[in-house]
């Protein structure tokens, strides 16, 4: 099961109490941060979300409202003596910003921040519980969407069965990964016999900061969670577009393109300080949507 | 008169709903902004404070707590179409920092920012209603102090008397001056006649992140109002040391030595939760002293 945390949803300029851009994803192992505006730090704070337990940082693009609060969090992090592994997915040249800001501060890092730079789409990490891949989407600037797929390939485990076969709790890993069991007598109990498949892979995309391109519906199909950006509602279509953002229309057009189990549309226009209008028209064409409001928590 | 707004009070982690430092500076025409930590715009919105009528923007010195919400500030300006004017006064570096975040968001502003480097000790800048002078404080890497100091150099018209010597309304203004007035037989009407001295020309001292040293005495004697950091409690006298910065004894032992009007301190450690304990102790050296709580409003 994957957990999707909104810590951040509006657009460049915070207001009416929304923040920019930040979420965070969570599996049993794994403590992922996907963009880090301004003020994500405070926001984790105020969620209960402990930063020691983030290992993995994922960057979009560098615009500002994407991107601000991450040297604060990493020297916060430093301050609070972390030692394990940073690892930061971003574009490459965050990597001479951070390295300025430290050097200018007279700061070393007492972990390792390990910068991997964003290019080609594809698998960009293979975590314990996830894989993450890139997707160029269509932004004024270079700008990658993420796509995260857990790892269910393990067999799920009929301890009844199991049980009847006498086959030892320790061999049961085996048991999930697809192995067959050989008894003392040399009799091989079929791996079918005991297991049955495992549960669903689910399949979150982030489609970060873009205007509506056909191309990135074949990047999130079959997502069963997908986010897309709202920044406008329908009557702002040719702005929209001008800006390289979307609006509610686009945001439903993906969603039911890519036959997905649910939408969440964000990054709201500092001109809107109700946000009901972007449910009903993202509603008209997606039903299965919901609004990105800061502290919700959605299981996938 | 001048008044001073809190935005930020807490040292380098935020915490307890403290945020990094940040000060509002206000005349009856110049708007100033001192330090700048990350969520700085998000504490204006917060406290009422208007982004577009702030001209000037003082950075202490370049750890992240006091300069992390400046990018992020400028950027919302430009975004909100700012056409006047911003000057900032802070360490040379920050410059290039600046100007690559503006320059991998391929972004331009539509207004002037007029950077001033901090260097020598002196003033560094000439407003209408105040003169600005920089001091350089001892912490672990470069830091400046700064003293705000009222123009008051207007003598105040005693109404009466002007009237009654007949001066006309329209050399009210060089009266202020100082000037003398001669009237249409000829006659000198010394200035000292119609006017008084004018009100008391009030300077406020913040002092930054510094550890202890006499040298800050000095620069900032005879202040109506010091803002002095107090990171520890006054047990911890040689930890506030080996880390350049100071304790509640330290604050008000310098407030107590140059004669201010009155102390602020700020800049609390995130280990502490209550501050009761700042107050305490240093009231027993320098009694008028207040905490900086966020959105209090000192008038000086």
């Amino acid at each position: 099961m994957l957990a999707l945390t909104i810590l951040g949803s509006n657009s460049a300029i915070a207001a009416f109490g929304r923040n920019p851009t930040s979420q965070l994803l969570q599996t049993n192992e794994d403590f992922l941060l996907i963009d880090c505006g301004e003020g994500t730090q405070m926001q984790m704070s105020k969620f209960k979300v402990k930063k020691s337990k983030i290992n993995h940082i994922f960057i979009s693009h560098l615009h500002g409202d994407h991107y601000f609060g991450l040297v604060g969090l990493i020297s916060s992090m430093a301050l609070q003596n972390r030692s394990n592994d940073l690892h930061l997915y971003a574009p490459p040249p965050l990597k001479d910003i951070i390295d300025l800001q430290l050097k200018v501060a007279d700061a070393t890092l007492p972990f390792n921040l390990l910068f991997h730079g964003l290019g080609e789409d594809g698998v960009i990490a293979d975590l314990p519980t996830l894989t993450v891949s890139s997707f160029k989407v269509c932004h004024r600037i270079d700008c990658w969407g993420f796509k995260f797929k857990e790892k269910t390939n393990l067999r799920s485990i009929v301890p009844a069965r199991a049980k009847a076969y006498e086959i030892p709790p320790d061999f049961y890993s085996r048991l999930q990964s697809g192995e067959d069991y050989v008894n003392a007598k040399g009799t091989i109990i079929p791996n079918d016999q005991v297991t049955v498949e495992g549960p669903h892979a689910s399949q979150y995309a982030y489609c970060a900061d873009t205007k509506f391109h056909k191309s990135i519906v074949e990047c999130v199909k079959n997502s069963d969670l997908i986010y897309y950006e709202t920044t406008y509602l329908k009557d702002r279509q040719e702005l929209a577009e001008s800006r390289y953002h979307s609006t509610t229309v686009d945001a439903a057009s993906v969603a039911k393109a890519a036959k997905a189990g649910k939408l969440i549309i964000g990054h709201f226009s500092s001109k809107y300080e109700q946000l009901e209008n972007f449910l009903t028209e993202t509603k008209e064409i997606f039903t299965n949507t919901e609004l990105a409001i800061e502290g919700t928590c959605f299981k996938i």
